[in-house]
């Protein structure tokens, strides 16, 4: 925990194994990718990220919100506004999710060719 | 599926989004990252990515092998080598998967104290 620490995520051990593991994760690249653009309500992150669960939603907008990537703001308004937003952290993780996202849409074409190929027993297993 | 077709992670019917679950994976991430270099035999990156499972090791390099990232070589010899390694494709993969790699050892500390933060209640919820 000192400053010269050298964090590894090969370990196990490793704290910033568990922080690896929460970003790369689809729910996490997707919903980092939908706040790109600025805040936005619960119900309109579950909007855009089609297929969300409300319990996955909300239990990963915790985590991120305690690893210090997103913020939660509530509006003292009738009725009660929340806001969710990227924080200053939490903006240095887009251009690596963004690009997993353009890999995902620019490769599946490919991707889905090696499936067919692997299912067709053309790759021998 | 077309080539025109217009791919989008955020529809949870698009294919793109079972690529973007795949890549955006802890341990996608992990054995990327250690076969960056070359080749390795099975026993080789389960050393590397310490803490995998030889399961969860064989169930990742199987999805990955089907999805056209890794190759699965044989050699005939005594005793039987085996040894997997990126394909082109699944090179592309090296720059943002070592982002992540890096963001997660780079921000721990930051990580890390926002977890405490917010585990003291410093941040309502």
């Amino acid at each position: 925990m000192t400053d010269h620490h050298e964090w590894n995520v090969l370990m196990r051990t490793c704290p910033s194994r568990t922080s690896l593991a929460e970003i790369a994760n689809k729910w996490t690249a997707l919903i980092v990718v939908v706040l790109g653009p600025g805040p936005l309500r619960f119900s309109e992150v579950r909007e855009r990220v089609d297929g969300i669960s409300p319990k996955v939603l909300a239990e990963t907008l915790r985590r991120l919100q305690r690893d210090g990537i997103v913020t939660r703001q509530a509006f003292a308004e009738m009725p009660p506004r929340v806001e969710y937003e990227l924080t200053e952290l939490g903006r240095t993780l887009r251009e690596p999710l963004d690009a997993l996202r353009t890999w995902a849409e620019s490769n599946i074409d490919k991707v889905l060719a090696a499936r067919d190929a692997y299912d067709e027993g053309v790759a021998p297993n």
